[in-house]
C-alpha cells in the first residue's frame, strides 16, 4: 500500500493497525510535493512544518492522518488566504474556513493552500496538468485537482459556481464531488456567484467523497447497497460538443450500469434547457460584479479575466439579472419531469480529454448546468482518450440525494479498476 | 426640513439646490449621535472624521451626502467589524462589504457601525429602544434600527435571517426591507444559517428602502403607479399571538387598502405551515453550528446564546437537517397558491409593540415564515400601540417582485403621513 496512491479505508486500515503513523502519511506527501510540484504548482503554499505538528498531535476522528488541500479561495487561520488575487497578497484571516475547521476537527491534516483561478474564475493559475506540462488542469479549483491526481493530498477542498470542481476532476483523472446547493456551510469562502456557489471535494475515488460527505453533514457513513438505482442517460444540449471518444466512452459506461442490471431509461433536457448557459453568463456576471464591488477600488490589479467580467456585470441591468433569476427558477422546477422515472443521470462531463493550453481552463458548460440547478454532481474516471488522458463521466442526483449519488457512484467505479491510475 | 429627520427626496431637494452641504447633514446627524447614542448605544463605532472628509470630496451619486449605518456584522475597510462577539474585537478587515462599497460609489456616507446581536444571533446588543430605554430596540439589528429611529444615520444596513430587518424596524417605528433571497451581493457579510441570510436596509420610509433598493440592483427609481395591487389579508397561524391593539391595526390598514380601491380577499396559510417554525429552528441551527466550526476553538468567549444555538446545531444530524430543507421546498412550491390572486399579502410583523427587558430581542416567529421562503418584505409604521410605541405592519410579495412590493408599501405609507414621527 502506497500512501500517497491509497484510498481512504486503505490508509484508515495501516493507521489503525500501526503499519502507518500520520507523520509517515503526511512525510510521504510531503517528499511527493518536494519532487513534483515545482512542475505542477499545485501549491500556492506549503504548511510543512503545520502538517508535521498535527501529525505528531495526539488527535481522533474519522480523517485521522489524513493530509489534504485547501484551495485558495477558502480561508485559513495559519496560512494566508490570497484567492489567487495580488490584491490579497499576505492577507491573513483570523480564523480557518468553517469546511477546513470541520475536516481538522475530524482529525485531518491541512497541508497546504492549493492555487486557484483569480477569485474562483477564470484567469488560470500557473498550475499544469499533472500528465503533460502543456495542457490546463482545469480550474477554477486547478491545485486541489492537480494535488491529488499527483499524489501530493489525500484530497482537497475545491468549490464549484460553474464547473470549477468537477472539469479539474474529470480532466485530472480523479473523482470530484459538487454537494447540493447550501448543504455545506460557507463560512470564510469568497463568495463569487452566490446563487451557484457551493464548496466540494476532488479525491482519489468517490468513496473517499462520500466519507468527506458524511463528516461535513454530520452523517454516519453509508455502506453500499446491493442494486443500483434507475439510470438515466441525459446527452444533454451539448452532445454535439464531445469528441467521439468522449462519446463513445459514457455511452460504454451506460451499458455497463444497464448489464450491472440498473433500470435504465434515456433524459432529455426540455427545449429551454438550452438557454440555461446564457442565463448563467448573465447571473453568474452579475453576481460577480456585485460581490466586487468592495474590491474595485484595486481593480487595476484584477487579471483582464476579473476585469472582463466585472466590467460584463456592470452592464446588465437589474431586470435582465432578475428575468433570468426566474427562467432558472421555472427550470428548476421542472427538474423533477427530467428525472421522470430516473434516479440518476448520466450525462457526460467534459467535451473530451484537458485541452492543450494553460490560458483557459476549459469548458463549463456541461458541469453549469447542473451547478445551476442546485444538483449534486459527482465524476468518475472511466478511461483514457487522446494520448492516454483521462475521461470521465458525470452522475447527478435530485437536490438532497447527494447520499444516493455517491452510493452510486462507487458501485459505477467499481466497473473501472483500471481508470486513472496515472500517477498511482 | 430637519435633515435628521428628512427623508431622501427631500435631503436630495435641499442637497442640490444648495440648500444643505453634505457636510451640514453629516455634522447634523453627528450632533445627533453625540447628543443621544450615550443613551441608546445604537452605534459600536461612529466615524467622524471619515464621514466628514467623505462629505467634504466631490463626489457624485444617487446618494451624495447621505450618511449611513453599518451593522457590525458587515466589512468595512476603514473600521474594526466585530460582529457583536470578543473574538473579533479589533479584526480589521482589508475590503468593504460588497453592499457597502456599493451605497459609497453612489455618493452615500458611512457614519459608523451599528450594534448587533452576537453573530446576527440573539444574544443582544447593549442598545435600548429610542423611546424607552427598558425596551428592546429588537434585534439582531438593533443599532441599525435604532440609529434610523433616533435621527442618527438617513438609512442603515441590516442582515435579517430570521426577522432581524423587520423586527427591529417594526419596533422602533421605521421602515425596514429585506429583498429577495440572493439579490444584493453579500461579500463581507459574516454567514449565520446562509439558507435564509439576506441583507435589507432600515430606512425613514418605504420609499427610502425603495431609493435603496434600485441602487442596489442598479436598476433605474421607479415612479409611483396609481393604482393599488390586489391585497390579501394574510392572518397566518400565529395570529392569536397578536395583542388585540395590535390586530386592530392590521385589520384597519387592511380596511383602508379595501377603501383606497384594491381588490382584497383573504389568504390562508396551508396547515403544513405552522411547522415552518420547527423546520426553521432546525435549519438555523445546523447551518449556525456548521458556519461557526471555523470559531469554535474560542467558543469559551461566546455569549451564552451563540455557544447554546451552536451546541444544539451540533445535536442535530444531517438527515434532520435535510429532512426540513425538503419541506421548506414544499411549503416553497406552495406558495403560489397561498397567493391565489393577489400580488401582495398583507400580514402581522410583531404581536405587539417593543416588549420590555434588554435581554431578548423579541419573537421573530411572524417574520421569519417569509425569509424562510425567500420573499421580499417591508414594514412601515402605522400608528401607536401601548404608551405611544409604534405599531406596524407587514407586506410580503412573490419572490423577485422586490419592486411591485416597494411600490405597494409607498402607496400605504401614504395612508400613514403621521405614523411613526416620534423621533423626527
Amino acid at each position: 500500500m502506497i500512501p500517497t496512491k491509497a484510498t481512504i479505508p486503505d490508509l484508515r486500515a495501516a493507521l489503525s493497525s500501526g503499519k502507518l503513523t500520520p507523520l509517515d502519511v503526511v512525510e510521504a506527501h510531503l517528499e511527493r510535493i518536494r519532487t513534483l510540484d515545482r512542475g505542477i504548482r499545485g501549491f500556492v503554499r506549503v504548511c510543512e512544518q503545520g502538517a508535521r505538528n498535527a501529525a505528531k498531535a495526539d488527535v481522533h476522528g474519522p480523517l485521522r492522518g489524513l493530509p489534504f488541500g485547501i484551495k485558495d479561495v477558502l480561508e485559513t487561520g495559519d496560512m494566508p488566504t490570497e484567492h489567487g488575487s495580488a490584491i490579497f497578497e499576505g492577507a491573513r484571516p483570523r480564523f480557518d474556513a468553517a469546511v477546513v475547521a470541520t475536516l481538522r476537527g475530524a482529525g485531518a491534516i491541512a497541508i497546504g493552500k492549493t492555487a486557484t483561478a483569480e477569485f474562483a474564475g477564470t484567469a488560470p493559475p500557473a498550475t499544469t496538468h499533472p500528465l503533460d506540462p502543456a495542457r490546463t488542469p482545469g480550474g477554477s479549483s486547478s491545485g486541489s485537482a492537480a494535488a491529488v491526481a499527483a499524489g501530493m493530498a489525500v484530497f482537497a477542498l475545491g468549490t464549484q459556481t460553474g464547473g470549477s470542481v468537477l472539469r479539474p476532476a474529470a480532466f485530472c483523472g480523479i473523482a470530484g464531488f459538487k454537494p447540493s446547493y447550501g448543504l455545506w456551510p460557507i463560512a470564510g469562502m469568497l463568495p463569487a456567484a452566490h446563487s451557484f456557489d457551493t464548496i466540494g471535494v476532488v479525491a482519489r475515488s468517490a468513496g473517499d467523497a462520500a466519507i468527506i460527505h458524511a463528516t461535513m453533514m454530520r452523517m454516519p457513513e453509508i455502506g453500499l447497497p446491493d442494486t443500483l438505482p434507475h439510470v438515466a442517460l441525459c446527452r444533454t444540449h451539448l452532445w454535439d460538443t464531445l469528441s467521439s471518444q468522449g462519446a463513445s466512452a459514457i455511452e460504454a459506461a451506460f451499458k455497463l450500469i444497464e448489464q450491472a442490471g440498473a433500470r435504465t431509461s434515456q433524459a432529455s433536457l426540455p427545449e429551454e434547457f438550452s438557454r440555461l448557459t446564457e442565463h448563467r453568463a448573465i447571473i453568474n456576471a452579475f453576481e460577480r460584479s456585485g460581490n466586487m464591488m468592495g474590491l474595485a477600488a484595486r481593480k487595476d490589479k484584477f487579471r483582464k479575466e476579473s476585469r472582463s467580467v466585472y466590467q460584463r456585470g456592470l452592464e446588465i441591468s437589474g431586470e435582465e439579472y432578475v428575468a433570468s433569476r426566474r427562467a432558472l427558477e421555472v427550470a428548476r422546477a421542472s427538474l423533477d419531469d427530467v428525472f421522470g422515472l430516473a434516479e440518476i443521470l448520466l450525462a457526460p462531463v467534459v467535451p473530451d480529454v484537458a485541452p492543450m493550453g494553460l490560458n483557459s481552463t476549459g469548458d463549463p458548460r456541461l458541469q453549469e448546468i447542473w451547478s445551476m440547478l442546485h444538483c449534486p454532481t459527482v465524476t468518475i474516471p472511466i478511461g483514457e482518450g487522446l494520448g492516454g488522458l483521462p475521461l470521465g463521466l458525470q452522475l447527478v442526483a435530485r437536490p438532497f440525494e447527494d447520499d444516493l449519488l455517491l452510493a452510486t457512484a462507487r458501485q459505477v467505479e467499481a466497473f473501472y479498476p483500471e481508470a486513472a491510475r496515472h500517477l498511482r
